[in-house]
C-alpha cells in the first residue's frame, strides 16, 4: 500500500480555505495546514484555523508569525476603517482597500518552502476569482505565473523530483457553490471565521465585506449560516 | 527637482548584499534596506546589516522576523553541520546542503510587499549565479519568472502604476569583481559578515563555504579582507 501524497493547504480559518482543505482531503491528500499570524485585525481567524485543522484531520498544522504591519498600507493590518454594508456589486468593483500588498505571494512562498521540505508537490489554496475579482493575486494568470516561478525556484522543481502545482479548486465557484461543496464534504461551517471586524467575543459583525459575501452565499445556497453574529446583524 | 526613485534592497549584511546596496545608491535610488531574522544560525548577520544600512545611508531599515526552522531542512537553520574547507570547485557542484527551500522566493515576496506599499518599482538583491551556481533561486530564469509573477500579483503592477523590476547587479560577476565594484563605491567590507559558523564573538571561521568564497575573492582582487577571523584561520 503506497502512502497518500502530501499537500500543504493554506488555511486562514475562513470559509474558503476550510473548503479547500476539505477538497484536498476528499482527493486523498495527507494535508498539512499552514496559517499565518501576520498582524491581521481579525485574530479570531487563528483560533478558527486550529479548530478546522483538527476537525478536518490535517496531519500537521503550523502557524508562521511575522508582522506585515511593518509595511503599513491595508485595512486588514492597519488602523483604517473596514467598509460596511456594501452591496456585492460594489465590492466586486476595483481593488478593495482590504487588499494587502503581495499577501498571497508571501503566503504561497511559505507554502512552497514547507512543501519542498516535505517532498510534497501539491499546494492547495482557497483563492476565488469571482467574489474577489478585485484582488490581482486571486486571478488565474497570477496563479499560473506563481506555479511557473515555483518550479524554477526550487531544488525539487529544477531536479525534476516533483512538479509543484498550485491547486485552487474554488477559483471559479460562486460562494453558494463553495458552501454546497463543503457541506457535501461534511464541513461544519460553524467552526470557521470570516468577519473582518468581529466583536471581542468573536461573533461576526454581519456588515463587513467578508460577512456580506458569506451571508449572501448562504442565502443563495438555501442554508442557514451556523456562525454566530453580533446582535441585530443575525441573519 | 524631482525626488530620487525609491528602491527596496535585500540586505543580509554579507558582502554581496552590501555591494548591491552600494550599487543601488550609486544609481541614485533612495534605498530602503530589508533584512530577515529567520532563525539562521549566523545571527551576527543581523548586526552587520544594521551597521551596513547606516554606513551606506539607507533611508530606512526594516527587519522582518519569522521562523523558517519550523519547516526544517537546511544547515543554515537546523542543526546540521556546516561543511568546511571545501575547494571552490566542489562548492560549485550540485545544490549545497546550505540551500534553504524557497528562501529567496520568501525574501523577494516580502520585498515586493514593501515596495508596493511604498510605491517603489525597484528591488535590488545580491544574487550571484557564478559562486552560487547550485542554488536554483539565484539563476536568471528564476529571477525573470519572479519578476513576471510580481507584475501580475500586485495592484500596482496590474493597474500599470509601475512595472516591478528585480535588479541583480552582481548576477554575473566573480567574487573578485564584486569586491572591486564595492571598493570603488567606497564600501567598508570590515562592516560585513559572511561566515556561516562564526565564533561567539562574531569572528569568522575562515573555513565554511561562505568564508572560502570570500577569502578567495579578496585574494583574486589583490586586497586584504578587513574582516576579523578566528585564530589560525586569519588569511
Amino acid at each position: 500500500m503506497t502512502e497518500a501524497p502530501g499537500a500543504v493547504v493554506l488555511l486562514s480559518g475562513g470559509l474558503d480555505s476550510t473548503t479547500a482543505l476539505a477538497v484536498a482531503r476528499s482527493r486523498g491528500y495527507r494535508s498539512r495546514a499552514l496559517t499565518f499570524d501576520y498582524g491581521q485585525r481579525h485574530r479570531h481567524e487563528l483560533a478558527a484555523a486550529a479548530r478546522v485543522a483538527r476537525a478536518l484531520g490535517a496531519t500537521d498544522h503550523k502557524v508562521i508569525a511575522f508582522d506585515l504591519r511593518a509595511f503599513g498600507g491595508s485595512a486588514l493590518t492597519a488602523e483604517i476603517d473596514v467598509p460596511r454594508d456594501r452591496p456585492a456589486e460594489e465590492m466586486a468593483r476595483g481593488i478593495p482597500i482590504t487588499y494587502v500588498p503581495a499577501r498571497n505571494t508571501v503566503f504561497l512562498s511559505f507554502a512552497l518552502a514547507w512543501a519542498e521540505t516535505l517532498g510534497a508537490a501539491d499546494i492547495f489554496a482557497g483563492m476565488n476569482a469571482l467574489d474577489y475579482s478585485g484582488y490581482p493575486d486571486c486571478r488565474p494568470e497570477y496563479l499560473e505565473a506563481f506555479e511557473h516561478m515555483a518550479n524554477l525556484a526550487t531544488k525539487a522543481g529544477v531536479e525534476g523530483a516533483c512538479r509543484f502545482r498550485i491547486h485552487t479548486p474554488l477559483l471559479r465557484m460562486t460562494k453558494a457553490e463553495i458552501i454546497r461543496t463543503g457541506l457535501e464534504l461534511g464541513v461544519d461551517y460553524g467552526l470557521t471565521h470570516s468577519c473582518y471586524d468581529p466583536a471581542p467575543d468573536g461573533r461576526a459583525c454581519g456588515r463587513c465585506d467578508a460577512c456580506g459575501l458569506r451571508l449572501k452565499g448562504f442565502r443563495e445556497a438555501g442554508v442557514k449560516d451556523p456562525a454566530r453574529y453580533a446582535g441585530d446583524a443575525t441573519p
